[in-house]
């Protein structure tokens, strides 16, 4: 039987929680479509980081290399400051890996409450590629006259040809692939005077090649405004890593899906593993009660066996979790209105495959 | 006769559609409350661009500086890139009159409809107070092995201790001056290395000067959520250039405001003049149809009065504005779903004035 060597990193907080029900899903899948999770965890966090100083140990990413994917939870703690704790595990990993592609689905799905009115599900259904290893995110720039009122802070993102052209070529692809009919860009050519009418020059440039696709740009301001106002318009979006960010949580917000929506950070070559992970964080305030929502999980879950040649099993995971939510004798979380627990709906899913 | 001296700069597309009913406003309200608008035009545009190759004469800033406050219209419009016309208009009178607070309320108004369900008018009520003056728009950066597939662009943003002090101080004693009782800080400090874990220090050193006043921070991206899913949460917001005007159109796209939103880059010190003007852009997508909605112009001239010390008058204009919507015998522009003109509406307007 085939097997998939699964890297497996809870994390924090809910990321703990949401996790079994992850790998229960994928179990389930393995038993009917006839392939093995060979899962591996590690136990990494902000625990870690509280009892040694590291967030992994320092050949952490040398123990994650030899899967062929890693499925993970969430990071972050209270006690431990955001940037020592994504710095030292998430953003390390995205960017050793070359996991430059950042996507998220955006779905408008039956049984979910969309804080919108007038519209139906299927209504929103697009597809967000962010790009995940350059731009905004940097540790490039520093302090001067530190501690005194001249203090004066610089941060450097950085844009290349290189990273600008294979990610919004992905987005060109993948909307050729999926039979979308347009790519719309983010952009704040007005106000980042270098940056933007670079990344505009090379989307212009990189469109032309796909005539069959129609594309636009938006500015980030008035992109984020339509999200809510006009969400039917989107079909794909290319952002910019800090963009891309932005949307991918507006995106779910608009769908009422910020507990349930998955993504994926790719390295389409295939030359590293990917890692999955659900869009929502480690969640403190609701941790350690069992409530948390793991469809986030078991969606990201469903990504990864597509992305591991599993089409099928993919397909039907996406449908157990759009069944269950669709049928209102199914449990749902608090976040859902209803009063079941993870596993309650964990199991249920898992029983659908 | 008490006079006030005002710069108009009109600008391009709508801009020049919705200005006169701005004017039409403020001459009312200064029949009713006996003061004098002494309104000088300068027309500068992208036709003057296209003509001199400038957006305004060389001397533009000091020709403006007389003046006790600026009002614009909207600048920007096809064949001129955006960074040209903005920074040779906008971004430099923004920044030569110290203008570092822009200031936007974001209201559910009766009679306007919000894509939001389970709203209802007074739900939502904020400001969004956004540094304007330093930060991520900026021209410092460049290119390096330009057109060559090795092309890197660097793009810096810089946050002064003196600037995001200030910024974060008015939204305090602004909150403290309206008896609002929270300040919500937009951050990515788990993102941007340097730039948000400064600000994030300066915003609690500086909100724990004012005790009586809650305070929060938000990562940019669920912050973007909450707007959508909890918008009532938020009081007062202070953010960051980018995240600013981020924030500031998502707000008015969730009360369905967009055409209607007006802002203030203030100078609070009042060295200089401050400058007054709507939200929208110059919508080359309508003009020259004279269907433009322009109370987004009359809001912004109502905020101006109010920081020329014309309280009453702007509460007036205000009141006008909340009683032609919530009036369905009132003219509406075809974005409030009706079929009247930007005259009709400003005259509606200025009538109840
Ligand atoms: C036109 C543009 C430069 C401007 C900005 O981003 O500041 C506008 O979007 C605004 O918010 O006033
Ligand atoms: C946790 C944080 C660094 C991360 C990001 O901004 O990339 C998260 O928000 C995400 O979107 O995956």
């Amino acid at each position: 039987m085939r097997a998939h060597r699964i890297a497996v990193v809870a994390g924090d907080g809910i990321g703990r929680e949401v996790m079994p029900e992850g790998l229960r899903a994928l179990e389930a899948a393995g038993r009917r479509f006839g392939f093995e999770i060979a899962a591996t965890d590690f136990d990494w966090s902000c625990e870690t980081y509280a009892a040694t100083g590291r967030m992994m140990p320092e050949d952490g990413l040398e123990q994650l290399r030899p899967h062929d994917a890693i499925l993970l939870g969430a990071v972050g703690f209270p006690g431990v400051p955001d940037h020592i704790s994504l710095w030292g595990l998430l953003l390390p990993i995205r960017r050793a890996f070359d996991q430059y592609v950042n996507l998220r689905p955006v779905r408008l799905l039956a049984g979910v409450n969309s804080p919108l009115r007038d519209v139906a599900p299927g209504d929103i259904d697009m597809w967000i590629v962010r790009e995940n290893s350059e731009g905004e995110y940097s540790q490039v720039g520093g302090r001067m006259f530190e501690g005194t009122p001249d203090e004066v802070v610089t941060q450097v993102a950085t844009f290349t040809r290189r990273g600008t052209d294979r990610i919004i070529t992905y987005a060109f692809d993948l909307a050729r692939r999926l039979g979308r009919g347009r790519v719309s860009s983010a952009t704040k050519s007005n106000g980042l005077w270098h940056s933007m009418p670079f990344w505009d020059a090379r989307f212009a440039e990189i469109a032309s090649r796909y005539p069959e696709i129609e594309h636009d740009q938006h500015h980030i301001d008035i992109m984020a405004a339509r999200m809510v106002m006009q969400p039917r318009r989107f079909d794909v979006i290319v952002a910019s890593n800090l963009f891309g960010d932005i949307l991918s949580d507006l995106g779910p917000g608009v769908t009422g899906t910020i507990a349930l929506a998955p993504s994926a950070n790719i390295n389409p070559e295939r030359a590293h593993p990917s890692m999955f992970e659900p869009v929502h964080g480690s969640a403190p305030d609701i941790a350690g009660r069992g409530i948390a929502n793991p469809i986030g999980q078991i969606w990201s879950a469903a990504m990864m066996l597509d992305h591991l040649g599993e089409g099928a099993a993919a397909q039907a995971m996406l449908a157990a979790i759009e069944g269950v939510l669709a049928d209102p004798a199914e449990p749902r979380t608090p976040d859902l209105g209803g009063r079941a627990t993870t596993q309650d709906l964990g199991r249920a899913i898992a029983d659908r495959i």
